[in-house]
């Protein structure tokens, strides 16, 4: 069976909006700026802007490559809720495991965007939101530990997995063993007075970053369940550079030994370094996620680059979605017809055979996932 | 109208060289390196020289692929000025923006080579050249400030934006904040005792050029100049690792607040960190220069690299050549030859129609320049 | 003559197994992970395994892309040095230059990894192991230097080219001029002294290695020696992001200032690296090494990228090979059969004659290593 056909796991995206979103609305949940775009121009003069004026409208009953504004026009008058459904139910997905730690107010919850796809939703807990909500209780620095190890067990039972963003609010270049308890403390303190202060809990300090990635590790092992962690590509207050996972080496080999898998998102513009990992550490798996969908018209390319020396055992489905169907569409579109292409230019080449090539897709559809996240 | 015949603006280029050159010479200008090529070897044996032989060779009434011996013969034969003005009028140039900060006694004034090209050119004025020009007059260091800041307000008076080569002469992994004046003072002593004992005003002080940044900074935000960062391939002098742009992150977003644009130059190996850096910055515009001509045979794949999610109205054109008029007609003509070819790709497989293509192809060619430097 | 059926010179591998390998000595021959791959899944689930079920099936009188466990079943049913013969006779090298000092007691030495292949083998010294094999004999840290000068210089009389693996074991981020005498004692004690209450000596001190490489380099200079350097992918135990070649950049150009060749290995993830370094420094050299069997299905982008700007006279072949002969075959046919599809689109894209093509394919197979590897 094609991958073109084959259902697909997604195991790292986030929920969507139910909002009726106009024009400015739309364009800020395609980009990763804080700010829109010059004057004078919009999102949707870029490979992702093309894709769903492509690809998206046809399903909202456009003609395609219609304007950006006919778009969100007709995407208004259908109403999100339509047009989510309609996205959605062509994704065939299998199933989504869903990222519930980001802005989760302004979207639908993970039950409700699965109900959306008509399929079954997971969930992923986030570290650091567990970290901000416990902290916004008023918790004393010298009870966060307990409060934060209760929360997290609490959070994560029927979880399929944890996530941590360490690499965009501090980068991988950082120390990676386990904090001292007093050490654990002051840096609680500290940033919680200065979060009070600043009426904002937003953590960002590595020492309690660190504290909670270990107590994550813990309930990872005890439970086995994996363990996600952001690679470059994302939020805009980043320092790239310092985003390439092989900083966190130390780490992922205590997690090798603990036998905790880790997946890595996104890994752009590391998908070589991730990769690698991959074939070094027997926990590490990768996925190209949101790229897909940024890359667009590139995206099987983007897609051939991710695939040079991975082990097609430990390659994953992801969209990264957030906010608008049209990033599910597009992530499961775009990947479906890329690695198509690729498969079928293997063949052409000689290197697999069509059976070798179904095998491919099915481990990446869903074996690799089912492998590590128990219960999908 | 498709990019094939479309005049453009090559927002960074640098002056023409009038002179004869001879085998040793002519090769002397399209290497990076500071020596010759290993004995019994020559510079044709790289891309470039292919390209040379293969699509200059008939602008000189040669055969396709001659020897580069027989080019070089026959291009002193033709005389400099023929073929130069023979290569500028092929080229199909809007306009040029040319540093006048590199070796400008050896090469042809700005007015000078636009006049060849038969079309207008602008001036950008380079922040170390104007730092080395005033430290030579013997300035002290207590009025080196205000000298240099004179200096650089004349200088920058008919120009069209500011550039910097921070990249390359102390790397951008360095404190991006402006220095206190006590510091200036300081280092400019410094630096001028050891350049006046070397008798070469030579700046690499990472203090005294990031006081000359935040001083161009200042220009450029009081009169709307865009400032242009080289990143990358360059000078053989560099620590390449430290020169990702994204080590300059916090000077980037200082300039975003100042709605001064930044225009990063050529990029590689780190075109995929600058398309970044232009989706997540609103000020951020990005080329990919001089690398189309030293990766000639692979120009598609390597401008396919730089358009993976690069926005569409942040990308801009330039030959970055220098000296040889062959550098800007190859670097036109593969430019035009590559993105020919990636947007026919795109409207064949669906991504985009005719019409987008040519929208696109109209931004890069010359509306995202004119758009940050005025009255070009 | 196309590159086809040039007969390459191997400037990097290593010794053949002669053992009969199971299931999983197979597979750990080509992995390069500490551990096995997760249960439930194998070595051939990644590009260079479909690579082997594809084209060394057929040496071994099977179908293409039989299984992997019934290669595994007909290489023991033939014999591992019937299959060593068959693969290494087919592989048309040459001559092979093979680096002795990895895991040599496991394999053939290199005399007869040579005689498999019926053609003539080069020895190349590996620094790090001399250094580990005097301080194995309990010399004194004082006398350690004047031992390892002489067993250096002894090891080097027939070799060459000399070797190090400096970037897996310290990373090439340290400091890159020749320790002090004293730095020297006092490190070679603490590494000795370390090592025998461990009783293992391996050299990851980068005192040690640094004057190592020094003592090397000496002898390169005055024997006219190149000096390979191992590159990026290699080791599990490495931290990647400080292996880039770009942060030996004092190193290399104090090796141009003695005029001696340094031959950059593997160099992926950092192949553009790797091409700027040989287009700025004289003496730098590099191939694509174990990358284009690692990546096979996608080996003809791999070499794409790293012949983007790269010099045709500084680009070398190398296999890699270690233990498995499929990985010398391997390596010769991907590199030929990428090499000449690159070729004849540079052709069919007018970037290049016949002629050229013959006469690059002609440096890289034979010429360029002539040029610095005496003897060859």
């Amino acid at each position: 069976m094609p991958i073109e056909t084959l259902p697909l796991i997604d195991h790292h995206c986030h929920g969507i909006s139910p909002a009726q979103l106009d024009w400015k609305q739309f364009q800020a949940l395609f980009s990763e700026s804080y700010r829109p775009p010059p004057p004078g121009t919009n999102e949707f003069q870029k490979p992702l802007g093309l894709a769903i004026r492509s690809f998206c409208a046809p399903l909202l009953d456009l003609e395609p490559h219609v304007s950006g504004e006919a778009y969100v026009e007709k995407r208004l008058a259908l109403g999100a809720a339509e047009v989510n459904r309609r996205l959605m139910r062509t994704s065939h997905l299998d199933c989504l495991i869903v990222d519930t730690g980001h802005r989760s107010s302004a979207i639908h919850s993970f039950e409700e965007t699965g109900a959306l796809a008509g399929r079954p939703a997971h969930e992923v807990v986030r570290i650091e939101a567990i970290i901000e909500e416990v902290a916004a209780t008023g918790v004393s620095a010298e009870n966060f530990a307990r409060a934060f190890a209760d929360r997290l067990a609490e959070r994560s039972a029927g979880a399929v997995g944890l996530k941590s963003i360490v690499a965009y609010r501090c980068t991988f270049a950082i120390p990676q063993s386990a904090p001292a308890p007093a050490e654990i403390v002051k840096a609680v303190g500290a940033w919680m007075k200065a979060s009070q202060a600043a009426g904002k809990f937003r953590i960002g300090d590595p020492t309690v970053i660190r504290h909670g990635l270990w107590v994550g590790a813990e309930i990872c092992r005890a439970k086995k369940l994996p363990l996600q962690l952001h690679v470059g590509f994302g939020d805009p207050d980043i320092y790239m550079h310092a985003c390439d996972p092989t900083h966190f080496t130390d780490f992922i080999a205590a997690m090798e030994k603990w036998q905790v898998p880790i997946t890595l998102l996104h890994n752009w513009p590391f998908l070589k370094e991730a990769q690698w990992l991959s074939e070094v550490f027997e926990n590490v798996y990768y996925d190209a996620g949101v790229i897909l969908n940024y890359g667009a018209a590139e995206s099987e390319n983007i897609l051939r680059e991710a695939l040079q020396i991975g082990k097609f055992q430990k390659f994953l489905f992801s969209t990264d979605a957030f906010g608008l169907s049209e990033l599910y569409y597009l992530g499961a579109f775009l990947f479906r017809r890329a690695f198509q292409r690729i498969l079928d230019s293997w063949i052409r080449d000689g290197f697999c055979s069509a059976k070798d090539a179904d095998e491919i897709a099915a481990l990446v559809a869903r074996t690799n996932a089912r492998r590590i996240y128990q219960g999908v």
